[in-house]
């Protein structure tokens, strides 16, 4: 097999990077993809640095052992611990969530403050401040940790009063700084924008890693001569590192489309 | 050593186990503790019953390399998934949360029917089902799965109006089939006590393992002439399997006093 026609590597902590998967799948149609969420070890954004590195490094052998061609981290907590450790070890390329998701925040911002939501650790982990300010230094940015959302979209309530009354609270700081773009920086709240858009307002832009990251995926297979010819309609293979049930169910409602099979595979 | 002198393990998922920590160091002052924490893999509510069975005799394992003399799973998931398992295949007492639970809600029922709320697999796996049933085969019972309010008492948000909202969305079928007992069936649950309490109305008893479950081990350390003779105060050892920053800033909410260290461990 030519090196163009291996697959691409996506992972999660579970099942929120099904999000970028659908970006990769509506922008890359020709791919093979194989995703692994780690659904036995899911959430990710609670845990510390240490833990979440020798999570990704088992994921990223796993899908190198699988052959693939690049490596996309489909999950905000996993890229902002452990990006630059996986870019060192690995010997393809390793695409993040976070820069590309700053990029967009501050060519989508105009003059006010950039903010961003995400799990307890991205948010602790200053990624995405660090990202913002290496392209703006002087941007205003205000963060907030917003640790019910997950498991509120993972309830599927995704518009309750509950739901109302928390995201209220998560960004009132957001309203109080006047922020103009928010970033969701968590794969599982692209299924929250309805609501966060109501609150915020509609001047407010919010930004979604996942179209940001599956254009800078196409721009680096392109550069290196790596994209696939479109001989066939690109293959999807989903793994799990946990009883699959839960993933089908779900995971319908992140790709946009039915996951027909899911593998299991342990891990650790 | 004499056995009767090497401590009890105790083991939860993560922090929430605590609560039973509290309840053994006040019935059983003199026995030494030690209390793992699989803080790197928490939560196991969602988790399929295969991978929680791996994950328990990982953590068994690593307890009775430390010498102890029986294993409380202070763990209503874990129970539910592996405690037939974990007795079956470790030479020492391994003592659950659900039958003590189970046992003081019959005790405590006076006609009603009984309410166990708890984790998604707690309540899929039927246990308390089965062993209420085994002790009153005829009487009613109302099980519902309540995944957000483990978050919930972890972001603090003990008695917000979005917790108000979210605990009557949950307890109403509970209040439809007029229950008279409720088995709080996750050990996180004993921080909501007071609003569950207030919803219920003050005629509705509310079971909370932990008391029973101390109980049972006090019984049955007594049973095998293994009770520790009171020559020093218990000794109390934490372990968790993630940084234990967030162990030792939310672990005092569940135990009830301060955590001085937690050691660090990996496992898996």
């Amino acid at each position: 097999m030519k090196a163009a026609q291996a697959p691409i590597g996506v992972f999660d902590s579970g099942i929120g990077g099904l999000t970028v998967v659908r970006e990769i799948m509506r922008q890359l149609p020709d791919e093979q993809i194989i995703y692994f969420g780690d659904t036995a070890r899911v959430p990710y954004g609670p845990k510390g640095p240490e833990t979440v590195r020798r999570y990704s490094s088992e994921i990223t052998a796993f899908l190198a052992g699988q052959g693939v061609k690049a490596v996309v981290v489909a999950c905000n907590t996993a890229t902002a611990h452990a990006l630059g450790m996986l870019q060192a070890n690995l010997p393809i390329p390793v695409i993040g969530v976070v820069e590309p998701g700053a990029r967009a925040a501050v060519r989508g911002s105009h003059g006010g403050a950039i903010g961003v939501i995400g799990t307890a650790g991205t948010i602790a982990s200053g990624a995405y401040e660090r990202a913002i300010r290496a392209l703006a230094p002087e941007i205003r940015i205000a963060v907030r940790a917003c640790p019910l959302f997950v498991p509120l979209v993972e309830e599927g309530w995704l518009d309750t009063e509950a739901t109302r009354l928390i995201a209220h609270e998560y960004l009132a700081p957001m309203t109080a700084e006047r922020v103009d773009t928010l970033v969701l920086g968590c794969t599982h709240y692209p299924l929250l924008k309805p609501l966060l858009s109501q609150i915020m307002g509609p001047e407010v832009r919010l930004i979604d890693s996942a179209e940001e990251t599956a254009a800078e995926t196409a721009r680096i297979l392109d550069s290196r001569g790596l994209r696939a010819q479109a001989e066939t309609r690109g293959e999807h293979r989903f793994v799990a590192s946990d009883a699959a049930e839960q993933f089908l169910r779900m995971g319908q409602r992140f790709l946009g489309a039915a996951i027909e099979r899911v593998e299991t595979t342990t891990l650790g």
